[in-house]
């Protein structure tokens, strides 16, 4: 499979935006140029409007790319500013493709002479690409498809992390971390809901909200968390009463209380905490509930401690829930590690189809554990590297927090603060009297 | 009145955190430690924890200044430090003190000496400045009062503008463009809930999230917003009918709408929207019903525009709310401006004190008007200064968006563009395809 075929190329954005995903769309841009447009094996670069849904429906005119973006015409200086620029330039989709559906894609691709095929999205992208590989194998149309990792969640298999996890990371940290300094402020407890689907990654990434040394190093294992003191990820089976008996206890002791919790979070018999609550509960074309883009689970949060936590003839604590929506994901101030990843697995991707690769997906290898970044001189510096994994890897499947992340019932573990820390950029440095 | 007064200095935080309320802090202890400090005239700087509620209860012991923070003894990179860091480092209070609460206090400036009395929170705390400044001079104590402003809400008489807002507009406006990417991405209605209470200022900041130039200058009157297609404030009437035409409208032009509302928009006869809404129903001592800590305002109008714009026989349109929640007021990345004016604001009431001058508030003037940073070049650089005023014209007082600021009833006017844009610093430069 080393022949290198001679065609147009594809690029197509799926799912939630992230900071960084167009770094990854100018990635492949950039490489697709360098490569296989400087060989002549590749004539056009197409984009896709809004992933495989405007694919199907575009057409390339004869004098002309049709309803594709064209993607080879755009300067590199705006192709920079482009990388620079927050959520889907593309625009993006959430369609789940099925057998017919992916008929459609494929035929798409033989009318407009697409042999690349570069899709950048999650789990549920990955498996389009599965099907639409496997599905041109078998009709003979000669095509690579690479999958280019994306996903703010992190729950991609075999990555140690996934672009744009970084960028949403240090949202989160930072909102947590300004957030704890105004509850301690005005004290009460607060609750953060956190994006992150069934995954608890993203929720996690509040531990790095806990104090930073003058050089903002985390500081690990130094008695009760100053932030986030209580975090809920969807790994762990959710419960009322375990929570409520929680937030009481920190909030006896310290009169205040911040609460993480994950959008995800489920009970142990898997039902979704939010599911319940969500009034309207619109389900997408994966079958997914709406978890985002509501303060329902927040609210319903709120008014249960307000409810359990009033003493007897007392007045009820002040308990206030934030949901930190869609702004977490699309922040324009992304992890320098995540922009420059997001970038490279875009490359990779081009680099795969110029090596005459098969089709198949990207994932991040760490090669350099970050250690330095909590150990100072004596650790290792943080650097990683992509690779080239097959779609059965991946594609469809949910990574969750592994055990050694966790802690407890309500916490992450300092394995997790050194997993975590190195990708996020460094951290504004608070004083506190 | 030009003597000065002989004792202790104290200094509270009260209201709402912002992001460089800590600047003010430092400020007025900078100028004291220059001026009355120096000149021995003022012995120890007191901290209230938490506000006028830790000085009622705080005691000076023979020894030391116990219950308050010892200002007077930060070293100046701890003071810097904390200068960087968002919201009230000395703890904050909403406590709004009647007749009785601020004979308390005036007992506990009596018992611990202190002789000049710097207050920064809003309209509020200058009303209790107001009072216990009276009280102290119809009781013999001869004390001087300082107001230091401070709301994120914009909202105080006089003043061009009020430290906090430039760094929360800041937040606002940048958070709209990104989810307004996001949204165009993933099409569909996007309310976003932003804080202010019965201001709009803080919500118009949205649109300053429209396009800006290659320099990062926004581009004014050019067509169809491309953010923040609608933007309400509770200085227009909300009417639900209207909101949904307005809606509607947008959605079928565009296939998207972004939509951004101040969490306190009121109908034609004054009655929040969002007041019946909210199950709980809190009311703060000052009596004002709880407005922030929730989504349901947001929640509400979006189940209300999926029921209304719901064709017949066809499914919901996308509808997602976001309520931006406590991280605009305390944001670690503040409007360089504002952390300049805020310092600023605190050295001007220290050297009031310094100068003999009675008892009153602080005000920012725009002495500049900062044309340039729309018209390039010709126009005037942006510059401000601080001036005294009475306590009379701002105490328990607020200010809401002028009639120029405005523009229908869905929207601001490029008056209100050209006020806010030198105040929030550089917004980053996005590109579409």
């Amino acid at each position: 499979m080393s022949t290198l075929l001679t065609g147009n190329a594809a690029i197509g954005q799926s799912g939630g935006p992230t900071a960084v995903i167009n770094q990854s769309l100018v990635g492949v841009v950039e490489g697709l140029r360098a490569g296989l447009c400087a060989a002549g094996f590749v004539g056009q670069i197409l984009g896709m409007r809004h992933g495989v849904k405007g694919l199907t429906k575009a057409v390339s005119t004869p004098t002309g790319i049709g309803d594709f973006f064209d993607l080879g015409l755009v300067s590199p200086e705006r192709l920079e500013r482009l990388a620079r620029t927050p959520s889907a330039a593309l625009g993006s989709t959430r369609d789940k493709p099925d057998q017919a559906y992916c008929e459609r894609i494929l035929g798409a691709c033989r009318k407009n002479n697409i042999r690349y095929f570069f899709y950048i999205g999650g789990n549920d992208s990955s498996d389009t690409c599965r099907i639409v590989s496997e599905m041109a194998t078998r009709s003979g149309w000669d095509m690579r498809c690479f999958h280019v990792p994306k996903t703010v969640d992190n729950d991609l298999m075999e990555s140690d992390h996934t672009p744009g996890y970084p960028s949403a990371a240090r949202f989160v940290a930072q909102a947590c971390a300004a957030d704890s300094l105004d509850n301690r402020s005005l004290p009460g407890i607060k609750i953060n809901v956190v994006m992150g689907r069934h995954a608890g990654f993203l929720t996690a990434a509040s531990a790095l909200a806990r104090k930073h040394d003058e050089q903002g190093v985390p500081v690990l294992d130094r008695g009760f968390p100053d932030a986030a003191q209580l975090i809920y990820v969807p790994e762990v089976a959710f419960d009322l009463d375990g929570f409520a008996a929680d937030v009481d206890a920190v909030y006896s002791k310290l009169g205040r209380c911040q609460i993480v919790v994950s959008e995800g979070i489920q009970d142990k018999n898997g039902k979704a905490i939010g599911a319940g609550l969500i009034k309207s509960g619109q389900v997408d074309s994966h079958g997914n509930v709406q978890l985002s883009g509501s303060g329902a689970l927040g609210d319903q949060l709120s008014d249960f401690l307000k409810e359990r936590l009033t003493p007897a003839g007392g007045k009820p604590p002040r308990v206030r829930a934030d949901t930190f929506g869609y702004v977490q994901r699309a922040w324009p101030d992304p992890s320098c590690v995540d922009s420059w990843e997001a970038r490279e697995v875009g490359r990779f991707a081009a680099r795969l189809a110029l090596s005459g690769a098969e089709s198949g997906s990207v994932a991040i290898v760490r090669t350099g554990s970050g250690s330095s970044i909590l150990a100072g001189r004596g650790g290792d510096a943080y650097s990683s590297a992509c690779a080239r994994i097959e779609f059965a890897a991946v594609a469809a499947k949910t990574r969750h927090m592994p055990p050694e992340f966790l802690k407890g019932t309500n916490d992450v573990s300092a394995a997790f603060v050194r997993y975590a820390a190195p990708l996020i950029g460094t951290m504004p440095v608070f004083e506190c009297l």
